[in-house]
């Protein structure tokens, strides 16, 4: 295609997430190097296999590596490691980050690009939010279920940067927007990831019909959300961001996208079923820390990350 | 001891509870008669146990039946069913009642007196509130760990029947007092039973002494102890009882309380950890469903029972 530019791209964190966005990125032509630890050897011998509902795929030998060293400085990292991993991650990204590396931060929850800004710099560090649906199977094999699209902010909100970020996309088998507003983006996320990843787990585990299907927790859901977007509007005004949520819009939109979803099961309800640590602190840990220094009630978002954190694996 | 009138008593529900009390009124030489299911065969054949931090004591051959009907009319029931055998209660009880029979529910929840009141009227239903820790061990053996005060209140307050009922439990190994309104002293249990009950279990499973150690559980316990005051309040309005409850001094003296009882387990909770269904409609959903109907805001009592309700076996 036309004006396409192939860049080098590491893919850190190569679960589920990273290893799909990857696997689409190398599709297209780029030259990605994937970080790999579990799947390693299963990949070496038998590529990397993406089943998609849009069609699977495979690569037959991407470049894989066991440490960030040995794939060296790139145009763009892609950190998808869990946010569970945070601490880890400023050493598994720096031996990638050269004089024009960015840095698309593709993890769940609120204040991971502010760590890599600290580490790295905010000019070069962006955000992804991807909208997805994508299981790993067994080891060198991805399973993307359905959706897909990734929403891409940067740190400072710089247009120009948003435009390399998107230029990145295309001609990927991705679809990408951009965010004028970081911030806003993660808070409108944490509007469905709080209540639904919230009320799944401490309900037991069950499906997002579940949720719904029940008065009291499809009420509790709404009232979530109503909280989720008070803390956020009051964090975005805090650093006086121009735009803001309109609660009853969300909550209906959100409960609306949810009842079309049937059994959905919400990524940490399936961490919690299988015993794997939850991403907490950045989903219910750190909205709930800037509500409380702002002031804003929310007694749903307290229980629930007590909860939450009561019922994270040691 | 002057005035003992020995009364003939049947036990209906003879799990932890209900052989406790019964053994202590047999012990003080009331003629008690034990409907049992469980542990029948154990007693008939080795007694009934009670191991007491207060003393151990042993019914040798106590009166034990399967069914109601072999025991017939007594002067009082006590019905220590769990609460969620209410639906079998009526069936249960009613061959025992008789004329001048007296009926003490010796139940955990709200609303059950009112049942009972229902089929077999007001005026001899009376609502024991259990203060104490017992646990049933092997069959026919009663494990009494601590605590062991009974409050008494009457369904339709009358300190005649107080006083009948009082007269009961006279030189008796048990602490007894009387309540002027059984709906004040039922409203006042609950301020712990929603909070910690529901905190323990929507948080794995935990014992109190973490859900106060954790900034957001402790915090969450208080604003559910002041939506249970708000809710108490306005149901005892509404019923025209003159007592109320002060929400604060409650909310610290029931955290207080609680602190002091280290890594405590709820009753629910061990009922959740043991898989048995667990008191969930007598202690979270009427509450509640009271408090929607006074229009009384309670989003963390809402939220808890929907979770309660979904952790609840099937």
């Amino acid at each position: 295609m036309a004006g396409f530019e192939a860049k080098r791209i590491a893919v850190i964190g190569a679960g589920a997430v990273g290893s799909y966005y990857g696997a689409r990125l190398a599709q297209a032509g780029h030259d990605v190097h994937f970080l790999m630890r579990r799947d390693y050897d299963a990949v070496r011998n038998g590529g990397l296999h993406v089943e998609s509902v849009d069609g699977d795929f495979v690569l037959d030998s991407p470049s894989i590596a066991r440490s960030s060293k040995e794939i060296g400085p790139v145009d763009w990292v892609i950190c998808a490691l869990k946010a569970t991993s945070i601490e880890d991650a400023r050493a598994l990204v720096a031996p990638c980050v050269g004089d024009g590396t960015r840095i698309l931060v593709l993890m769940n929850g609120l204040g991971l690009e502010e760590r890599f800004a600290g580490w790295f710099g905010a000019e070069r560090t962006f955000g992804g939010l991807a909208f997805t649906c994508i299981n790993r199977r067994e080891p060198g094999v991805v399973h993307h279920i359905d959706y897909g699209a990734v929403n891409i902010g940067h740190q400072i909100d710089e247009r120009s940067e948003l435009e390399a970020a998107a230029a990145l996309w295309e001609g990927v088998q991705v679809e990408t927007t951009t965010s004028p507003s970081l911030l806003l983006s993660r808070w409108e996320k944490l509007c469905w990831n709080v209540p639904f990843n919230g009320l799944a787990v401490t309900s037991g585990g069950i499906t997002t019909d579940r949720i719904l299907a029940d008065s009291e927790l499809r009420e509790a859901a709404r009232g979530v959300i109503l909280e989720v977007v008070a803390a956020g509007n009051a964090d975005l005004a805090a650093h006086d961001e121009p735009g803001r949520i309109d609660g009853a819009e969300m909550a209906e939109r959100m409960i609306a996208a949810t009842d079309a979803m049937a059994d959905y099961r919400p990524s940490t309800m399936i961490d919690f079923m299988e015993g794997r640590p939850m991403e907490v602190e950045a989903i219910f840990g750190e909205p709930l820390r800037r509500a409380q220094a702002l002031g804003v009630a929310t007694p749903l978002m307290a229980v629930l990350s007590g909860q939450m954190r009561a019922l994270n694996p040691a």
